[in-house]
């Protein structure tokens, strides 16, 4: 290339000077050298795919301006050379901004500074989302490479893999880290692709030295999905494999949800109904693949274009995905069939995507701690930082980590259904009509609530009107835990969950409900004493769950909490403080983090160092079995009641009377009442 | 073991010295060591599955006798202990030869010498037929491992395949070479297998680092198929992948019969029907199920059994057989899809076998030089030998290998489907009533002659009644090779393949046909002289093909010929000289090798060696395409005549009147009129 270009050239200096921006990295180059083979010479980081061609577009840069006479360089914008009738012609067909060139086909004619923006770099720094500061490098498995192939020859008969495999090596030498293979499926397609191509062809490199896919001429874009599969409901995000965007997003209920609500319903199932684990699995499956099939055409994208996919999920959606009966998961000793990150072919999964894609799935830690947990590992990173973090997936079961960046344990607490709405009596999903927030005015102790799908306060013009759509149909699970934690502030529950029944003199709200009391938020909605106590229980088991790893971490304190998942990400902190639901921690230093798992797949999805990372980490992770650790009972036990209200108030006093310090559940008195299992809940 | 063992034994010497035979290995070990142990110590080839439990009676030993003066050993059958109960019960259950003991449980209580026998030994050398010297030595790419597995435990909670893979690897040192991984089917059993066998399973190891099949308890025996896959006849062995033996050898026509019956009309077909490859894909892998299925029924086994499967094939079989379109190959350049080996799973191809069996295919050397060529010369082994080797498969094409250890030349003859029967007009396929050995008198020119399912001679008694069954029905193809000998030496005709109308006044077997002649050898089967130029045409290119290949390679003679495939099998190779089909070479190093492929594939499924062996031979030999050299046409033409008949006649004329040096085609006056191909026949 560099021969050609200089052809094309006039009077050249012999050498010239250039500068890379963002990277810095500088040198001599030969006049004439495009600016793709200086980047490639200097270590600068320039994407492609078509190797240079002027068909990809992807290795666009600008001159850069202002910093020339800061660096000896006066020349400027001169020192490409002119725009060549080969970037006219691809400004003509595909668009090239203002300023824009081809740095394959730009030549260095002059000293000058070269700006590559962020699209341009290969291991561009993904921002995660909008509202998060977290990066993803681009670093994907699965890479395209444009080659041209060599015609076969009656004076030297290599089969057309040979040329195809000759050509890859020669002209991405940068990208090949081994003996090329190929699936089956490329050799079948290899000789009418490499024709229609007429011996130009893109084929997806995988893990630099196997061939998945194989296209006609160039191919520039290739899809990739992270897929989190809960018990509830399975969300799919489908990437481009090239730059890394997020082209679609789409989510389902999980079919699986007919064979049972809950994990060990479903197991049960299993169970109970020969070959009922493999319809589950199918259910799954079918399901992933009608997800996968809308995302891509969101994204004006067709299934096969899918050439990765990474999946993450609890321990029992991990084994049905594979096809693994999860009955041991129901039982001790919980033994997982397989505990490392798992890489198969989609299609021995019966995913109906690209013959060659690839399913990656992320390590379980335990038996109760699954992919999902390593997702959000690895999406939250605790092992990077030498503060210690307490990472939670709240569902019915809780999965746990606390650790740092010198050891990391891992855990899973058995909170039961109560935190999703379920065992309350005026529980729901999150659906329009349920509560989800709340204040108990703490003296008259009337109610303003929030339902969903509601822009309006309860006490709010227009509320009466806006609601009558839905009605107030009950209270969410996030939501439970904000009616508690005002029930408790406002005095109508005690310390010890007691609803308090000398409160009805001053309040009709507070209502008799056989021999004990509840409160009442509307016509149909009531909070009752076994719904505290259900709350109690759940929250209980989840502190403990903490209390046992940090006793084992040896801290009595956490630095850093980050609550992941649907349920974390809903509710208030500030409530599952007041009721000493996580440990005692700065309250500016409690963070929902949203669906951590799902963004941990997404980065084993476009980072394949992640999933070594992952891969290292969990094996390193100490994993703790709450069922048989006696000081989880006792931890259970105490934990039962909600805390003190201590001084100082300080700053959160305002807005819910609470205090900075929220002192931990063994400030309170044990409740002896509370211990209600002998052993695992759902073994 | 050896800790458990010398517990029960007595009062011994500190250590014994234990030589074995026939490796002549020997060493001092502790007293007490047993015999396995002490043969893994020193190096010697003693097999096991069970890994030492008593279970699979691999690792059977006698005690050498009449050589212990020799060696300065005195002690004799009371050094290896009493017959333990555990052997006592090996026996009960499963037999015990005649002085036989299991080396894992005999212990070394007193200098010894020890006989392994044959069967006993890994790499057990493997005779390969009956009639047949050469030896395939054992060491198969799957192995079978016994292994006890740790239990799950709550207080270290490791995935079952995890203990899976750290049982495998210290249970197993020796066969590990590389980080365990296994199949999606394999996590998917591996549960239910685990706790069906109490923890104690066999998996089968592939290439030290893959499990590929896993069963509950003991399992030792798991068999492999090496399958040979001609355009007109398939021919399957199953062999014991743990002892190499043959357990079953089955074979059928090709079903891809009905879409052509040689390999260009069924390129054509492919042509001309849409989905047409697709179709003869299926027929073909249809045709070796059944025929695996049959196989394994006659050993006792079931298709499931099947863990390993070698393919070799013609270049059209090979892509046909893989469901690549073989569209390229019926074409100038004649390009190959992939001409490396190519390994993948059965399931791949849609056989129904184990779901963890592995396809081998042997590389293809060029578009008309297939797997089945590499395979012959996996079975010859001409680069093994200084001399000059020419190996040749006959068939529409022949496959032509020269060379020695120093060089190698491969190219294909476009001989035509004369030899094959074809283009004959008493030609017929190898069938009850084909004429297949013929005899014609000097002086009367009347012939006498063997037909296929007739014991006798035609001039023999009984004869008549015999052939009454069939009829005399046509000629077979090598049959035909044995009549124009005949009627060559008998003067019926020329050298340069006239019919000699003169003859006629001799004997009315040479009669008029039209404005030339021919000879009657029955009521219902003449030879025209269409006949033998069809074969002079056919015998030319053969011919031409060595000659060029010679040439080459810048030799004059040959060393030693090699004729291999079915028609190889049946020509007499006398005649084949008497034809000039063959270079100058001596009779007695003319050899007739049988199935040389399928021998091969069986190598390349036995030892795994063979494989890379093979591999790195097809890479170095240097590929001739005949239809681009000037020169094959010269020798084409040159070759249509037959050699005279010089002096000396020496050793083989009192059989058939034959020179023991034969010359050659060049010896002959060139006859132009054979010339009649401008550019390849089948393309």
């Amino acid at each position: 290339m560099t021969d050609d270009s200089s052809a094309r050239s006039g009077k050249l200096p012999d050498e010239v000077k250039v500068i890379f921006t963002p990277s810095g990295r500088q040198g001599k180059v030969p006049a004439g050298t495009t600016v793709l083979q200086a980047a490639r010479n200097l270590g600068v980081d320039i994407d492609s795919v078509c190797g240079g061609r002027a068909l990809c577009g992807r290795c666009q840069i600008t001159v850069g301006s202002g910093e020339f006479a800061k660096h000896g360089i006066t020349s400027g914008n001169d020192s490409l050379g002119k725009v060549t009738a080969v970037e006219t012609r691809y400004a003509d067909k595909k668009g090239l901004g203002d300023g824009r060139r081809l740095s394959c086909q730009s030549l260095l004619c002059g000293d000058v500074v070269i700006d590559v923006p962020p699209e341009s770099q290969v291991h561009n720094q993904l921002v995660r989302k909008a509202a998060d500061d977290r990066q993803i490098e681009m670093d994907p498995i699965v890479r395209l490479c444009l080659v041209e192939v060599r015609e076969p020859d009656m004076h030297e008969p290599s089969g057309d893999f040979r040329r195809l495999v000759e050509a890859v090596e020669t002209q991405w030498p940068d990208r090949v880290t081994g003996s090329i293979s190929c699936d089956l499926n490329i050799l079948q397609s290899l000789q009418p692709v490499l024709r229609a191509g007429k011996w130009q062809v893109t084929v997806a490199l995988r893990d630099g030295h196997h061939i998945v896919g194989i296209w006609p001429g160039l191919k520039d874009r290739i899809a990739g999905v992270a897929i989190d599969v809960g018990s509830t409901t399975m969300s799919v995000h489908l990437c481009d494999m090239v730059t890394g965007e997020v082209l679609a997003s789409t989510g389902a209920m999980n079919p699986q949800i007919r064979f049972g609500e809950d994990l060990m319903s479903r197991v049960s199932y299993g169970i109970m109904n020969p070959g009922g684990d493999r319809e589950m699995t199918a259910a799954v499956i079918d399901g992933l693949q009608s997800l996968i099939s809308v995302a891509a055409e969101q994204a004006g994208l067709t299934p096969e274009d899918v050439l990765e996919i990474v999946l993450v999920g609890n321990p029992v959606m991990h084994h049905l995905l594979l096809g693994i009966d999860p009955v041991e998961l129901g039982g001790a000793p919980f033994a997982l069939a397989v505990d490392t990150a798992v890489e198969i072919r989609a299609s021995e999964l019966g995913l109906g995507i690209h013959p060659g894609a690839r399913v990656y799935v992320l390590p379980c830690i335990a038996g109760h701690v699954g992919a999902d947990a390593a997702g959000v590992v690895l999406a939250e990173a605790p092992q990077k930082h030498d503060e210690y973090t307490l990472v939670v997936d709240v569902g019915t079961n809780a999965e746990i980590v606390v650790g740092n960046s010198q050891r990391m344990l891992a855990a899973s607490s058995p909170t039961g259904p109560a935190f999703e709405g379920a065992q309350i009596s005026s529980g729901q999903r999150a659906a329009p009509g349920a509560i989800e927030r709340i204040r108990i005015d703490r003296n008259t102790l009337e109610p303003r609530f929030r339902v969903i799908g509601v822009d309006q306060w309860s006490d709010e013009a227009g509320f009466d009107e806006a609601v009558k759509a839905t009605g107030i149909t009950g209270i969410c699970g996030s939501g439970i835990i904000e009616v508690l934690g005002e029930m408790y502030l406002a005095g109508i529950i005690s310390m010890d969950g007691v609803v308090d029944g000398q409160k009805a003199d001053q309040s009709a709200r507070i209502e008799a409900d056989g021999r004990t009391f509840c409160y009442r938020i509307s016509e149909n909605v009531t909070v009752t004493q076994n719904d505290v106590r259900a709350i109690q229980l759940a929250k209980a088991a989840l502190y403990a769950g903490f209390r046992l790893l940090m006793d084992k971490m040896q801290i009595k304190a956490i630095d850093r909490v980050v609550l992941a998942g649907a349920f974390g990400t809903h509710i208030d902190p500030k409530y599952a403080m007041v009721l000493g639901m996580i440990p005692d921690c700065q309250l500016g230093n409690v963070r929902a983090a949203g669906n951590s798992a799902g963004a941990g797949a997404r980065m084993a999805l476009l980072n394949r160092g992640a999933r070594r990372e992952i891969e290292a980490v969990v094996r390193d992770i100490e994993k703790i079995e709450t069922a048989i650790e006696p000081s989880f009972q006792d931890h259970f036990v105490k934990a039962m009641a909600i805390p003190h209200k201590s001084d100082p108030y300080a700053r959160l006093a305002a807005e819910v009377e609470l205090p900075e310090r929220i002192l931990t559940a063994e400030d309170a008195p044990a409740i002896e009442g509370g211990r209600r299992r002998g052993g695992r809940r759902r073994a």
